[in-house]
């Protein structure tokens, strides 16, 4: 598959971020892809974590804005195996047009957001400068 | 899903590292699991990366051992979503009976193997220090 497809097609990806001290932090995230840009919510999440900045992922991203996403969608056929990886620079949208915009692009990607709107919620936005994609395309 | 039958099934993973400046890195990954440990290859990889030292994996994990790996299964019923992270410190298995008996687990689990042999493949061990599960398990 080619990239560009697995990035319209994924339904997940996994976002990896580092601390200050370069410990290393992945989870599987949402997203939608437009531009060169990924967005991703800050949702799903326990009441504990009400306040966003508690949470590592965005901490790391406070510490390190560096982060990684690799979007692959894993088949028993090897053959066909293929991943695309996104490197760039992280930032938190709190409000604005582009959150509102990228919260519009994810409600109308995921049907789910019906139940669980976004009003309100920050969007990790990651500005990609470097894509790769495995295996490498012809 | 349990944190434990997630680890059993999934057929892959995702392993987050990073260089010695901190710079993040995650990759799609096969893995086996047995008592606190991630065995995962170096494998499917082009001709251009004969030398596995060569892999950004790899450098990294020479570079700073400490890694993350992430289990999830993506469902469109985002109430079973559920994730294992597993933070841990990396080496590289040349050879070894610990290597050997890692080999023999992937073959196990991953019948692709027959066709691929991981004979004198190095295998990364990662020693998981850290086990943290979402939701938290009841």
């Amino acid at each position: 598959m080619q990239a560009s497809s697995l990035l319209e097609s994924a339904r997940v990806a996994r976002l990896a971020t580092g601390d200050a001290r370069g410990r290393p932090h992945v989870v599987p995230i949402v997203f939608a892809w437009r531009d060169g840009v990924v967005y991703t919510p800050i949702d799903l999440k326990p009441k504990r974590h009400a306040d966003p900045r508690r949470l590592r992922r965005v901490r790391n991203i406070l510490e390190d804005p560096r982060v990684a996403v690799v979007v692959d969608e894993y088949q028993e056929d090897w053959s066909r195996l293929a991943y695309v990886l996104l490197e760039g620079t992280a930032t938190l949208l709190e409000s604005g047009a582009e959150r509102d915009a990228a919260a519009a692009l994810l409600e109308e990607k995921y049907p789910q957001y019906a139940a669980l709107p976004l009003a309100g919620r920050p969007i990790v936005r990651v500005a990609v400068e470097k894509m790769s994609s495995w295996p490498a395309e012809r």
